[in-house]
């Protein structure tokens, strides 16, 4: 038996994309050439991105096609820097929270080797979340300094919501642009980006039942950006290259099935989460990270004396498939910056494992992960915490 | 009846490629995670790096997959560029062709405008073709002073060779890296990477019977690059970013095809193409710019007195679909950078259309261009040369 709880890893792609993708296939065509094939082709991105537009809240004309989640992020964090630098110098603040994915973390970090940049990281509480009154006191000080604001939407470790609504409404306040990494959360939690009150906005298809290497970044009109990628000038002249007219009409697809079915799913997936949390109160030293408020598809729990990577290894020999954090970092060797921000010690955050639970997965699914998660949690105890400092 | 003569701008998916994308969907995973699922996607991932080395020349450690051809691009110029010139600061010089892409054109001149690279820029012959003579008279003087040379192997318009050898050599006498856009010739051409000399190569996938939105850059081991995108550290930390698995396995497969049937594919569409010549030689007035030692399958012609949008629309009217040039710049009235460079006239440079021809292409579809084209050509001659200047 092979139980697939990695969801937040990659989803299983949906027959509806994969219907979409292969109907676009079916006939040849650029997007940028002018004849009946190019048209066609056109017609079907455009259609394509006001679903997208229509699914997040957004405008079509909002939404820029990207490679995936790491390439808006680092369009909007990156590009909105540059430009709003560029209207005023003095702004070199780059506000993000402690507990961003790489890459967010990563470009932020780039511009403040390279580029003048100073980082200023918002701290989490016990459960990974922001404190609004942070960043207020933030903006309060120094706003004309502020280049850019980004906190993500949902943490994608441990599942916890960010309070987006009150921290894009400070940014405005002080007319500051505020980007959200949403990649873990749309799909899976309502997702409005006119609602929200941000400037940008990035998801990744393979995170909602999509195909891998396409995104989108969703950027309000108003908000200037400097393109990183140049050439042809596609996409509003902000990510030239030639369109994924596929790689658009599946994630659409997906996107348009997941919101469609999103009651349904959630309550599936929490029946699957509710039957493992209760598995996981049945073993003696092991605490659960992911609150009850946060996206109900993650299970994130620390296992007392283990090392997370044998428990990750010993649970896969028996069918189990799980992380310890994020597959971007999957086998780094390191405590995860997210769960020491949210003030573990290094031994408990090395010894954390995350299921991710999709539409797909049973209750079955969890009666084998009760069948052999104690023998594996006793193994990865006996082997010890070697090598943990 | 429908004839597609704009293999150039994006070709048929092959069935070799979606059976393979197929294949790599049917099953989730992200490939840098540790549990089974993760490592079977990674295996495929580096299965299809495996082909795509071997259809290229290369080392497998020398692919980077991206996104396409435009990214490839950029991470080209721009890592390099930047790398060399932290090597050494008087290395500003930038040495591309007068014929580049607009995805190596457009990176160069934004290097020039913001992070003070010179752009030398090197002529061509009336056939579109670099003398490696005047990169010689550049290296002897300028050598230690020049960053990077980039000179595509096939120009996308005209169809021409680049005497890369020569110009590879070149580079290596004086030790400074150089990268080729071969995007319109791997598949289509002999491509050997560590045969040619080159620093760095472009292909994007979909100019061979692959997906769009995948790409590869193969860069030689001992080039010194930096990443433009940053995040998790994929693909020797030069592109990060989740690696588009079925994509990759798209690409592979589809390179592998046009690499087995190179030899009968260029019979096929030598066939066709000659029969294309042999209609436009019926034709008055008619100037063929593409030479005979170019890539078979582009035809390109400029027709007197005609506006090349003109006549494309006319033509797409009876079921011809063909281009003006590059896909990525049409619609756009201005005439090709590439043709003025070879000495054409604006008004013949406006005029013109490419043909490119690929292996499903038979000679029945140039009978039906045989059938409509002339009656296209004087109703364009008709309308006149409205706003050409």
């Amino acid at each position: 038996m092979s139980v697939y709880l990695d969801n937040a890893a990659s989803t299983v792609l949906v027959p509806q994309a994969l219907a979409a993708m292969s109907d676009a296939w079916s006939r040849p065509g650029n997007p940028m050439s002018l004849h009946d094939a190019g048209r066609r082709a056109r017609r079907l991105l455009e259609e394509s991105r006001e679903t997208i537009a229509r699914c997040t809240g957004a405008r079509p004309s909002e939404v820029i096609f990207t490679a995936g989640g790491t390439e808006s992020d680092n369009l909007a964090v990156k590009g909105i820097y540059r430009a709003r630098r560029a209207q005023d110098e003095r702004r070199r603040r780059l506000v993000i929270s402690a507990v961003e994915h790489h890459a967010v973390l990563d470009p932020a970090q780039w511009l403040a080797d390279h580029e003048d940049a100073e980082l200023v990281i918002l701290p989490v509480d016990a459960h990974g979340r922001v404190d609004p009154e942070d960043l207020r006191a933030e903006l309060a000080e120094h706003a004309d300094e502020v280049a850019l604001i980004s906190v993500m939407w949902v943490n994608n470790e441990v599942g916890c919501l960010q309070p987006i609504a009150e921290l894009a409404a400070a940014a405005r306040e002080h007319g500051v642009p505020m980007h959200s990494d949403a990649v873990a959360a749309v799909g899976h939690v309502p997702v409005e980006f006119a609602a929200s009150g941000l400037s940008a906005l990035t998801l990744a298809a393979h995170k909602f039942g999509g195909p891998q290497g396409v995104g989108a970044l969703v950027l309000g009109r108003d908000v200037a950006a400097q393109p990183l990628q140049h050439g042809g000038g596609h996409e509003r002249d902000l990510r030239s290259g030639t369109q994924d007219v596929a790689g658009a009409a599946g994630m659409a697809a997906a996107l348009q099935r997941a919101v469609d079915h999103r009651d349904e799913d959630t309550a599936a997936v929490t029946a699957v989460r509710d039957r493992l949390l209760a598995v996981l109160d049945t073993l003696d030293g092991v605490t659960v990270n992911s609150g009850p408020e946060g996206l109900p598809g993650v299970v994130h729990a620390s296992f007392d004396s283990c090392e997370g990577d044998s428990l990750l290894m010993l649970l896969d020999a028996k069918g189990v498939q799980c992380s310890t954090g994020s597959a971007c970092t999957a086998g780094v060797a390191s405590a995860s910056h997210v769960l020491l921000a949210m003030g573990l010690d290094r031994a408990a955050a090395r010894g954390s494992l995350r299921f991710s639970i999709g539409p797909d997965n049973t209750v079955a699914d969890i009666d084998h992960v009760a069948a052999v998660l104690p023998e594996a949690v006793g193994r990865a105890r006996a082997a010890g915490l070697m090598g943990v400092r």
